[in-house]
């Protein structure tokens, strides 16, 4: 309906390019991990955006500083995690420090509206009864991952919005900054860019952009008593408008988790993560199929959102702990953390 | 977390007396229409929400209105089908009639929120391509149904909100009022009521509110072209606060559809159709168990949700058109048509 018969035959051509190279790196991402069908101790996976990331667009330094953080969220997750501490407070503390970071697209870090204006959504969701909060399209909660958190414990509601979560989230004692705390120099270029190119008749498609178009990030937890719970956060796509929100704030799109099956967190084009509820999919597969996270993962993922066309990725973990880490896209900021195991990756391998 | 120790008792009480009460009345309902291997022409089913809907409570003259209007919708619906009209338009001008209407919870007969506005929720989506769209959080689009539609045809986005849905929805030619347009004695009443019990300490638990608490609009088409569309359209919860959004613009848990599976439109406590992907999970089942769409709309309303304390109900269609009409609650508004096929109820029966 929205596209022209060459734009059409572009996606097609790219569409077939990305399959065969995307298969082929989500066999070497399988390999990485050893399915276990006894419980670890404990467990955590986290994602910080999947999307265009190519080793060329990078430096060294910005590389370092990537690893450096997903590095630290491993081990801010793992201190409360090994010392006996719930898969509620790793995940919290996890996303809070990757919305602290200006790195990610999520908190401080988060992209610009089309209005000039950073507007964040999150959830998390806990595995033992489904129990749920996300709010969409606050502007001045420092944390949105704590305000998420808030509505699931103290509200009979599952999905606030705009002002009204707002208003929630200060009455609950989250911490609240000016909007102007998320305005950041890079981000600010990153909106000037695709304005400029849309004024052009194109719409934004540099490099640049499309790295962090789609930005979110996520994690899953696994904890000594076998809870798991899954949350994610984002500042959206760049130059959206119209209020729009997508994946993150969505139960079953987004984010899902439960002890029977999994957890999961996705990121890369909302829109899509929605239209095929990809978190609980993969949650229903494994209930419904008998299938493994990974092979779940697999078949969402890389097979459904490869041939509909929705590029991204997810991270997630079963109960005993067994990791996802499963992108159809050229990089996606990841890693995992259990007793004596430990990966940092960013780009395809 | 947030209930004592009686409350818990008396909600147990309560909900093992509705498991028993309402799986006699799914057996009923599903008795009323036969599995067909065969695709029938075309098909439609409507429901006008879930709730404590009892007769004794109901005047003869409400009845009557209510009976009128379903049919009035049903041959809407069937005009345009019978025609070789789309699914897609079938659903939003049967959505539109019944927003028209005072008596269902959604557009004209919307509830009160909390600061006296009345906030709506819709969404739509196609079985052929998953192409969907949704709005929440408007006050001044008469048709909510009409500029989720225009999300599905002319966004890239699926979902907006707030004053960004209103802005699009304006942009795009929806008729838009002044938010006075929804304000009705009878929903005022029910705002008043529930602010007076709350003000006692109580949360609003009266026979009338308990009626509409929930209240939504719903319909899935099937048409000669083989495609099934679903709608859901609803004013939310009365005496709802803080922008709070429910499961009808949440595709996968108010709204789903998918040729190769079914078509899903939900009513009821929304949270809990969030928490459990409700559309979503019927589809899923269908597709990955290889069940009916009877079974598994029971699977998930008279089993998992009575068990989670989930109420409300789904209506539903399959690819030949086999209709689900299936609630765990003691009344829904509802009706379907097939050709030389009619029906509407709206106690359990």
């Amino acid at each position: 309906m929205k596209y022209n018969i060459l734009l059409l035959i572009g996606i097609f051509l790219l569409s077939s390019c990305h399959q065969n190279s995307e298969n082929a790196a989500s066999s070497s991402e399988h390999k990485s991990t050893k399915h276990s069908v006894e419980k670890v101790e404990y467990a955590m996976v986290i994602h910080g955006g999947a999307g265009t990331i190519l080793k060329k667009n990078m430096t060294e330094e910005m590389e370092q500083s990537y690893v450096a953080t997903l590095n630290e969220a491993l081990d801010t997750g793992a201190s409360v995690l090994s010392k006996g501490g719930s898969a509620l407070d790793a995940v919290t503390e996890v996303i809070k420090l990757m919305e602290d970071s200006p790195l990610f697209n999520a908190g401080k870090g988060s992209v610009f509206t089309n209005a000039g204006t950073n507007e964040m959504d999150a959830s998390i969701m806990m595995g033992i009864d489904q129990n749920a909060g996300a709010i969409g399209g606050v502007t001045n909660v420092k944390n949105p991952i704590t305000a998420a958190r808030k509505v699931l414990e103290n509200s009979e509601h599952v999905l606030l919005t705009g002002q009204g979560a707002e208003l929630f989230a200060e009455q609950q004692g989250c911490e609240m900054v000016d909007p102007s705390y998320f305005s950041t120099e890079r981000r600010l270029k990153s909106l000037e860019r695709a304005k400029a190119k849309e004024n052009m008749g194109f719409h934004e498609e540099t490099e640049e952009s499309k790295h962090f178009k789609y930005g979110t990030v996520g994690c899953v937890a696994l904890d000594k008593a076998g809870n798991i719970v899954a949350g994610t956060s984002t500042g959206g796509m760049t130059n959206k408008r119209y209020n729009r929100v997508g994946d993150s704030p969505i139960i079953g799109a987004g984010t899902y988790a439960d002890n029977a099956t999994c957890g999961i967190s996705s990121t890369g084009h909302g829109e899509y993560f929605i239209r095929y509820a990809v978190a609980y999919d993969i949650a229903a597969r494994m209930e419904y199929k008998g299938i493994s996270i990974e092979e779940a993962a697999k078949e969402v993922v890389m097979e459904k959102l490869v041939k509909k066309g929705g590029s991204g990725g997810v991270v997630g973990l079963d109960s005993n702990g067994n990791i996802t880490m499963t992108f159809n896209t050229p990089g996606m900021y990841r890693g995992y953390i259990k007793p004596g195991e430990r990966q940092v990756k960013i780009y395809k391998e």
